[in-house]
């Protein structure tokens, strides 16, 4: 088989040892052709160790990356290994132009109990959420104590990509206009911390009564269903660049993880999301199957022709469902 | 059939003879339960007249609803009519929390020769794009001559549901930082006409500076085949409160519009229209089939073995259609 040789050179014993090129060439491997490495990603799905997986989004200019470096620089002084997923979803053309902002995150790369890889969403954005887990899950196998998940921007891709984690902060800088930018963007719903990060600017505890007061308007939390315990966010007050507040944060984080154990919402949480990757993933192949069945020549004839005589797509497609067959095996 | 009686309701003539009820009772049917007026969209397809879609999206701030609302106006001026769809993707939870931005567009609300409709996500990102498609495709087919999709916010779905339109004017308001954000959320690329409104504010030649020093580096217009003619997005100064710069913006569409359709274009781009929209409702329609074919019991079984024991989802997919055969039909 042509698959089993292109992975044979993945050694998960190294990626284990610490590895680091051997983790990156298996990264590349399962973003460019998660096909390939199907039968190795089954296998380090079930090897996850222990881990926690940390969501970080937040509107440009909130200091995303420094309060990302301020967090692993912490994480690495009590002897917790961090990788860090930068993805960028928001420039489908440039790929990942922002990269310069985390210049200071590149600081930590010197550290071989700190990992970075970055994601752009390279023109098709409907999978990147779900190439995004897949490096996640590799990440957690190869043994990494905690996986950050930094996020640029903030439209709905963002949101998608910051529900994977069962934690996930949302990070805001004060200034004028910046109080209901995350409630626009959808963020403060999906917020189980809030951060106002640059503390040491003006107007931070405004943000952060603003940010209150919007919370008290009612936070739908991911607990949605009625019988079931309600995380409050707490809102931290930082300032990354002078490392003021990643200690609160760091507790804040702790907290509600155990949290999230405690009343069972980690595993309902683990379970939803397997459930949506299920769907997800079961479209897509349900999607190749069926263009087994026909030839890439009548399949674009039946294309030409809704074009041309104008059929409404939806017509188009139950015209050529009409002649497949679904059966289950005996 | 329960289908059809839900939507007998509906006179077409009623809504072609300008009936704002009927029309507005009809988007409803359609963006709830489209299966239910499959058939009347279908008719609808081949009824629409002649019409043009423009697409109306830059970033919060820069007063896309009043430079709509003076765009409208004008176009009332010479007697065409107008629909206005705006869509709010960015908020799945309040459900178009902006639309107090939409008051200059309430004020046109009282000519019968306008209509707006305001769509909000509901939770559901997947399918906004082509369900604003289908509201599009209604207003089309009952009459009116131009229809304007606004989307606020500047992420991906943003991007998504302006390259439904064949015109995409991206509005961009001058101010510190601001230069670069049309490029950042990738609007840059999908721009046809580009605007900075609130020309009235310092900074508004300098932001037109920055946005042609940027199509320089090289714009990827719609037209991306080497030997397609490219059209080169002009950069228009407006001042929507102010109703200056509207001409010259009305004026850039219609040349934009006949330049695509003396180009081959137009027909082009819904042809590519029509095939991402066959793909995505075949996608769809395969996934009802499939869940056709199971129980909901068995289906829920498949998904509580995949979560305790750990299977990883793609093989859990690949297990269950292992049961399912496709089969062409003689």
């Amino acid at each position: 088989m042509r698959a089993a040789s292109r992975s044979d050179n993945v050694n998960f014993e190294d990626i284990r040892a610490g590895d680091r090129r051997a983790l990156s060439r298996f990264l590349t491997l399962v973003e460019n052709s998660r096909d390939v490495v199907a039968e190795e990603l089954a296998e380090l799905s079930r090897r996850a160790d222990d881990h926690q997986i940390i969501g970080v989004t937040g509107p440009p200019g909130s200091g995303k990356s420094t309060l990302i470096a301020a967090l692993t620089k912490l994480y690495r002084e009590v002897g917790r290994t961090v990788a860090i997923v930068a993805v960028d979803p928001s420039s489908p053309f440039t790929g990942g132009a922002l990269l310069g902002d985390r210049i200071r995150l590149k600081a930590l790369a010197g550290d071989k109990g700190v990992f970075i890889r970055s994601m752009a969403s390279r023109g098709s954005l409907g999978g990147l959420a779900w190439r995004t887990q897949d490096v996640v899950r590799v990440l957690a196998a190869a043994g990494f104590n905690i996986v950050i998940v930094e996020t640029v921007g903030a439209g709905q891709t963002e949101v998608d990509i910051a529900g994977l984690s069962p934690t996930t902060v949302v990070v805001q800088a004060p200034g004028a206009g910046d109080d209901v930018q995350a409630n626009k963007a959808g963020l403060l719903e999906i917020a189980d911390i809030l951060v106002v990060n640059k503390s040491d600017l003006p107007g931070a505890e405004r943000a952060k009564n603003a940010l209150k007061a919007m919370l008290d308007l009612g936070h739908p939390t991911k607990a949605k269903a009625q019988d079931q315990p309600i995380w409050v966010p707490p809102i931290v007050l930082t300032s990354a660049i002078e490392e003021r507040g990643i200690n609160d944060l760091a507790e804040c984080i702790a907290s509600q993880f155990s949290y999230m154990q405690k009343h069972g919402l980690l595993v309902a949480f683990q379970e939803a999301q397997l459930r949506a990757e299920f769907m997800h993933r079961l479209r897509e192949t349900l999607q190749r199957r069926l263009f087994d069945t026909f030839t890439a020549e009548e399949f674009a004839g039946i294309i030409r022709r809704m074009v041309q005589e104008r059929i409404e797509p939806q017509r188009a497609v139950d015209q050529l469902l009409q002649n497949v067959e679904f059966r289950r095996r005996k």
